[in-house]
């Protein structure tokens, strides 16, 4: 292995491995920067196929990353990828090369932009459509200073149908300030794109019919006297005008965008092109490319959903390394069990934004495609189609990750809960999710939900609760959550016919007498396994209680347990800040039942969670089996 | 005073006695029709000048409602009124005239549609832009059902703005089923309205140029062989796709909408004729209604944004009828404050979501324009936005209302906090707001921001407080957030310069031997009363602890408390569940601090509470003076 080979640990790079910081991309040739981009090609591949990560979106942007390194100056401009999912090249150039193999991993390279690592981050990002917004903002300042900073959002066309890149745009060509919108076009976003801007942006002519008619346009242009105002300005803008009456970029253009394109995004010389005439603009801009994601992989141009975000694979044939064992994932046997139920009732519709897959519902679409919704990335949209499909009726299954949830607060609350209807949650990747990091992790989830008045809220401790749960949520007339991890069950055989809980009802699983976990979701099996290491190894004998549900909280089991037990620990994945743990000690205290008692609450403290594997990170945290051994032991020997 | 005067209590309306439901709408001649606005737009002025209520909008939208209700059949059609501050035609003409007199108060008329109220409020409403969203779930519903139902929303053009309709266009654009969307165009929101699309909107051109320039291009359409798909498409349109070209139906069209307008909002007939129009179409419409706010009412048409949201008035001038008293209101004093450390700090920069009046930054726009940005109704724009410009230096002061934040949670979370952003919000409106009601409370802020790292809460007890609170905020390094009520301080003088608070430092406002109240913002002052009462009444010494901050809360302060006090009553303007006494208890858990202790909670309970005045509101949930008084004595005489 040479020297470069171990500072990358990825192979032979020797233009990549020169490049310290992104002002030396600027100065190579044209022949070099084709190079540079076979280099960062392989390098992602390679890096990705051992570790796993966002291959596709980082692959189809490279030229694009090239060509604006090479034109603006990231000392001084401004650079907001949106997502973030596409930035690898843009880490590797910006003094990250020689830890890109550390990607995803604990302690390691971050998956997505972030400031706090890099000062060429200029924004941290992972959820979807903010960069216009932050691009604005900056740009905003810029102008303020008089600097003349350009600042640039380069957002995909699947993050454009999100309601908030929209609210961008629009306040961008209100304020007529200099700012460059890129907008990576591949027609897709993680899944397939849905709406009418997608079918907009598709919208091509073929070039020979748009220029003859162009030209008898203006021909025509010509002759027409040049009365009133807006005509005049109209007729000077002539040429584009009429290019966009035919693109996309009549939309942009409506909302003050000057708009160029579109572009080939692979075609480097192209895009610098562009982008040089773009710094010379002084309002806003939108640069329409188009690019294919997964570009020059072809396993990934063939299948960019599957290597959207990917596993380790054989970066020769695209094959997943490691196939996946017997277990089941929840994401599974939730869209099994959905599709189940609603074999049963025809009132069930499934709503996904923009992740069928992601989410486990790619089924009920095969199997019920006039009851599957795809809204886009439109977290806000979803919940209140699903409010007024069940005015009507309906009982929708919102399927979100916990995460992207949190942009739908207001419509829980506003329009979901307020009105009492018959909406169903069903949030994956609930807790930490490891690799994805900060961004991503569902720990918020309990505590910005079970304040709402009339939701239910549960989480399942495996499969086969999951399945009861689901079943549950759909039987209960008014809004139901359930939040389940990321990750495979551990086996629980599902029912044929998943049994309806009884609502606010919990379970002791295993009865005590020095002390009880009480706990819920995914923390309820390591706490049985931890309880069966205090009997083994100290003859202690703690019972393990599940909730089963978070709002209503078993009340009279809780306290019947607290009548009963001194030590009491509470252990859930979710901040501990008005979390389940919150809401156990709030029921002790407004019952009068809390005095007398050691209690300890276990769960994510009141910082960001980087990334690192669920196991890493629950392990640091202590809310896995040996951090509730060690919390009741401590909690036991008092 | 005749019996139909008694029985509305509002004037002598002979034909608006006879409707009880909608359908009776339809069988009225054009001239009773007429009569029946006439009647209307008297019944609304007359009743909101006694009470106060949303009376432009409402005047506004009254052709548009008799012309809806003629054309469509409420008893099957679905009709969505965005914000819903539009709707009182609506209400009065379902069968609410006779209670129309109770309108916005405790046991009356909501001001707003609510599901609850009346079988015809189809979707409730209060915040803005989930229109689109509700009708086109009811559109899928009704297509799945094959009951060919139209499903209506009418939206302003304010409203528009915000990124949620555009999510609702885009899908809806998408799916190509029928539904229709009514584009209030009344060229303002709440404010003046602002971004590219408004002065899209309004960019209209003069008639004859347009006619003579269509005629040009329709015979050089004729000229053209048809060739290419596209372009036989498009000829085919051809005189519609002229007009739209010029008019604001290109941007509706290429979301797939058909557009048709823009047609006069109060020409009854012309209404009626479009609408008969529409029911026909089977695709997407939007109808785009150019309307005058507050019409056929002199001082409202002249002065929309005063009338928007008014107080009781005099109805044949239109002068407000109770002049503010001496007091200053939270927002006075926020928005001086504001000034007055701008004036000194030129990093300071005021963000308001189409809310300048409302939010008291009118008078820094005056002062300070450069600093100032009106980003319409779009929460999650503002506060990423407000993000960007924290990247580059800059303060942003972010004024939303408590309730409109709620819009912004994951942009508070993702944005703001993950990147520990200097990033300052300003939630008026905190608590229980009054007649606005269940849609417009602040009741659950402490609750969804406390459990979000790195984030600084406070509340102040009066307008003196506010301001220190408001320089602490700019002045730490980090996001900050500060809630304050509805309505007046209590006269507190404010300091040249306010002090800048110790984060995190609580105060002991009154000390006592027998218990202690502890509790922060609109409750503090309160609590004081309550025991002094205690004292004179009883001879009770009870403690008064004011937290300022929710987060961090003064813990070494609470722990001391607790030491010294075993009856502890905690009281707060918020949801109890994971709001601010749910953190105390949390604190006191976690030291090992609760044992030995009586702990009362006072807050909002976990129900949504509907309108009524804040002293009925807060006397009927015990968190007033004398909810307190009687809770304390209970745990005092345990």
């Amino acid at each position: 292995m040479s020297k470069n080979d171990a500072s990358c640990g990825c192979g032979e790079f020797p233009l990549l491995q020169k490049i310290k910081n992104p002002a030396e991309v600027k100065e190579l040739s044209k022949e070099q920067l084709v190079q540079l981009a076979e280099e960062l090609r392989q390098c992602i591949i390679n890096t990705v196929s051992k570790g796993g990560g966002h291959l596709a979106p980082s692959l189809g942007v490279i030229e694009l990353t090239l060509a604006l390194f090479s034109c603006f100056d990231l000392d001084k401009d401004r650079l907001v990828w949106d997502v973030g999912h596409q930035a690898y090249a843009h880490k590797i150039l910006t003094g990250r090369y020689e830890n890109f193999h550390t990607l995803r991993q604990k302690d390691g390279i971050s998956g997505f932009p972030r400031m706090a690592e890099n000062s060429y981050d200029h924004f941290g990002v992972g959820h979807s459509s903010t960069s216009i917004s932050a691009a604005l903002g900056m740009a905003f300042a810029s102008d303020i200073e008089g600097d003349g900073r350009n600042c640039v959002a380069v957002i995909g066309d699947g993050s454009m149908t999100a309601g908030q890149a929209f609210e961008g745009l629009n306040q961008a060509g209100g304020m007529k300030r200099k700012m460059v919108v890129v907008l990576n076009d591949n027609e897709m976003s993680i899944s397939t794109n849905v709406g009418a801007l997608s079918a907009y942006l598709s919208r091509k002519l073929s070039h020979p019919v748009m220029n003859r008619f162009k030209k008898d346009f203006e021909s025509l242009l010509k002759q027409i006297p040049k009365i009133g105002d807006d005509l005049a300005m109209y007729a000077k803008r002539g040429e584009d005008s009429f290019k966009s009456f035919f693109t996309p970029g009549m939309l942009f253009e409506s909302l003050d965008f000057t708009y160029l394109g579109p572009i080939d995004g692979h075609n480097l010389q192209e895009l610098i092109d562009v982008f040089e005439q773009v710094k010379k603009i002084d309002s806003p801009v939108l640069v329409h490319v188009l690019t294919t994601k997964g570009k020059g992989y072809t396993p990934a141009e063939d299948n960019p959903t599957y290597f959207h975000g990917v596993g380790s694979f054989e970066p020769e044939t695209g094959r997943a390394k490691k196939f996946k064992g017997g277990l089941p994932s929840y994401t599974e046997v939730f869209g099994k069990t959905l599709c189940k139920l609603a074999e049963k009732d025809d009132k069930i519709v499934a709503i996904t934004a923009a992740m069928p897959e992601g989410t486990g519902t790619s089924p009920f679409r095969e199997q019920f495609p006039e009851r599957f919704v795809d809204v886009g990335i439109c977290e806000q949209h979803a919940v209140t189609f699903a409010a007024g499909l069940a005015t009507m009726g309906y009982k929708p299954a919102v399927a979100i990750y916990s995460t992207f949830l949190q942009r739908s607060y207001d419509q829980v609350v506003h329009d979901v809960c307020l009105q009492n209807l018959n909406v169903n949650f069903f949030l994956d990747r609930g807790g930490l999710v490891g690799a994805d990091g900060a961004t991503h992790h569902g720990v918020f989830d309990i505590s910005f939900l079970r304040h709402i008045p009339n939701i239910v809220c549960m989480a399942p401790k495996d499969e086969a609760e999951l399945a009861r749960m689901i079943a549950t949520a759909i039987d209960y007339d008014g809004p139901a959550a359930v939040r389940y991890p990321r990750g495979v069950g551990i086996g629980t055989i599902l029912e044929e016919n998943p049994r309806i809980l009884e609502i606010g009802e919990g379970e002791l699983l295993r009865d005590g007498f020095d002390g009880v976990i009480i706990t819920v979701g995914s923390r309820v099996w390591p706490a049985i396994e931890a309880v069966e290491e205090l009997d083994e190894e100290f003859g202690k004998a703690v019972a393990v209680f599940n909730t089963r549900f978070i709002k209503p909280l078993p009340e009279k089991q809780i306290l019947e347990l607290a009548s009963r037990f001194k030590k009491i620990l509470i252990v859930e994945e979710n901040a501990k800040a008005g979390g389940f743990s919150s809401a156990v000690i709030e029921i002790l205290v407004d019952n009068n039942a809390i005095d007398g008692h050691e209690i300890k609450r276990l769960g994510i403290p009141d910082e960001f969670i980087e990334h690192g594997t669920q196991q890493e990170l629950r392990g640091e945290l202590g809310i896995d089996k040996n951090g509730m051994k060690k919390s009741m032991l401590e909690l036991l020997s008092k």
